[in-house]
């Protein structure tokens, strides 16, 4: 199996293992850069993840445009993941959520931060981006060159901004620490509501962050995990 | 396939697809005005609309008078489509249901506003209607036209009203949107409660309702949800 | 199909559905007064209810005597039901659960109060049993006579009282009376909870719970009911 | 059937049903004392609790060393085991997992308590532990002989201890209390969540503690329930 044939079964297990878990719904996806060519990306045409196979997958320039799209219809918000690939080499796989649990947390003066230990690669701080700001009153879709960009300053060097009314995004150094971030920023989220109702919370040290980010990167923690959630989703055999 | 026959599969989909989602339980009801005939509309005969199929369908005069009943029985509260399909001809589909999520919304003063983008459909003002307002102490259920047409005048040019203690009602220009709306509506409601206990949270600008309620209309985000809901409901086979 | 025949049918479909509507899980139990014999119930053997079937239904006295035990294990808390028969002629089923969402209710001095229209039949005031106050520490299992009788002395001519720390009890004229209020119980004690924290929640009046109880045992509402509970529960051939 | 034979049979079981209970996700593993040679236990390689089978079963020395590897992956943590094993003689099966609700407690000032009968063998105090107290900053996780014995300290001759951040760990006579006792701390951890935002709840006194974590050690109560949770779990045919 070559890099790209791995890369494209990944990334349709990917898909359905965030619509499983209740990341995306009918809305949301995960692309990957593409292996060979960093200068462009891979990703579904427009289509709900949970239905979501290797036919539906087309390539992006880093421009956002599609390669060979044979007639296929792309998602309009590309530019969220066009933005974040121009802007940071280090990345290999975006995802744009709408992930319940954590909307509040873009909504309001709380700051989302981990709690629990599998939701260190997080990272310490969370930013929250409002289209708004600098884009002013629209339908909220990152649709523009310009819009991603900003948004991807927004994600800066870190993994996770919040996007305000609308979800998150997410920027990882692999598809399947891509998905494992999606997943326990969507756990650490709705944990916090729980627990400041019960106090103030202890939070992770960045000590502590620094070191579990790297714990859940190791095969054992990754592969475990990945196996997993690939059998939840019923996806073992795609 | 002809326009009658669409919009028959496509309710009995519709059915489906609240019933997955929890919008509905045992109670609850969607329909469409008749595509041939605006003064007729078509909804299940009085079943859980998880099991309705198309033989469950019947069509009803805007007075709620059944056309061809053949013996079955209509549900009782069939006034509250007949009162928004009299007063609103724009109006295409119509929800009624108990969304848990939504109702403790009918029974305070908390103000159910639109805080996430795919929630634009509800629009900015979700009147509260309460039945004991004007027809006193009953069973609560809107079973004479004249409460239709008071529920009617409360939802008025919106798409959603609250009814106290008991659920709400949609009102929109299509199956589909109707759906959307109801799904998005009760998602909002379950987030702005949760987003509520952490702060006062950031709501819709009216501009952002306005586009956004017309993006989520667009084939590509109306027919990508639809899919995806159809699947889940497994009604694809429908 | 006998009466006896089509009670037996029904309690083991009653079984599955309080399974199923996470009104029981484990633990919990639902009887019904012997069509012929009055002054007799029948109840499952010590099993949980999602998986009685006809041959785990055992007959017994008041007293909670087994009639033709053949071996099997009744449940040990049996007195909740035998306490209840003995002292309301007019009850035809009894359900024992241990309703997460209620139990909170049954610990604290917050009242549950039908709130939403389908709860109507749990009637206006829910009064709260702790086995303590009369019978000191123990293991808080209502197995002797003299508890089944106070407890049922806590119910009188009510439908539903709590158990502190344990669950509740809930007394109707039918089997299906009994699962819906077991049901919307439930539903009502969850969206309570929610609405107390958006305000004082307004609750149903003594004339809605009247009319509306009337209502839910009508056919069009019982049976809707549940035929969609039965279906949910995989139910329907057995 | 051996003893053994029997334990490895309800150790995959027991894997199953703690996956199905929502107990633990990717992470997590539950452990029993070998029945022969009460200096080795028996746990799982390094796999997902809901993919475990017989053949993924490993056997350890008292201090974590493996006897037959055949290559297999080890899960880090078993110092968590390993400690408990070798301070307690009387315990027989250990859980460490990740259970969501129970997280709160442990990163907040709120004491978990038990307030439902059937959380009684969680025991009345519930410590809670940090690894930072005396190891520092680091990824969290239990995986020195130094970390486990701390821990197992903590644990001293109670059931139930939290790891903050992390999760908990539990220490119980058999498997099938074992996994009660986890499952039902869960279950009360979100019940007291709600409970303790209605008012000040009311806890189990130590004596309704003692006599109803005897009860849950019956047959007719262990049996029923491991009978449910493994059917739920489709274990039946393991």
């Amino acid at each position: 199996m070559s890099d790209l044939d791995r890369v494209i079964a990944d990334l349709v297990v990917a898909n359905r293992i965030l619509a499983r878990e209740g990341v995306v719904d009918a809305f949301g996806h995960i692309s990957v850069r593409h292996p060979e060519r960093p200068d462009r990306y891979i990703m579904s045409r427009s289509r709900a993840p949970e239905l979501v196979t290797a036919h539906d997958l087309m390539v992006f320039e880093l421009d956002g445009t599609p390669v060979d799209p044979k007639g296929r219809q792309p998602y309009a918000e590309r530019p969220i993941h066009s933005g974040i690939y121009a802007a940071r080499p280090d990345v290999q796989s975006v995802v744009h959520n709408h992930s319940y649990d954590v909307i509040p947390f873009s909504v309001t003066r709380a700051q989302l931060r981990p709690m629990i230990h599998v939701a260190a690669p997080m990272g310490a701080t969370i930013p929250v981006w409002d289209i708004r700001d600098k884009f002013g009153d629209g339908d909220m879709l990152v649709v523009t060159e310009a819009q991603g960009r900003d948004l991807a300053q927004t994600v800066g060097q870190g993994s996770v901004a919040l996007m305000r009314g609308h979800g998150c995004v997410i920027a990882s150094q692999s598809i399947k620490l891509a998905v494992m971030t999606a997943v326990y920023t969507q756990v650490n989220a709705r944990l916090q509501i729980e627990a400041m109702r019960l106090g103030e919370p202890k939070f992770l040290t960045q000590g502590e962050i620094d070191a579990m980010t790297k714990r859940q990167q190791t095969p054992v923690a990754s592969d475990r995990a990945w196996e997993y959630w690939r059998a939840r989703a019923r996806a073992s055999d795609l």
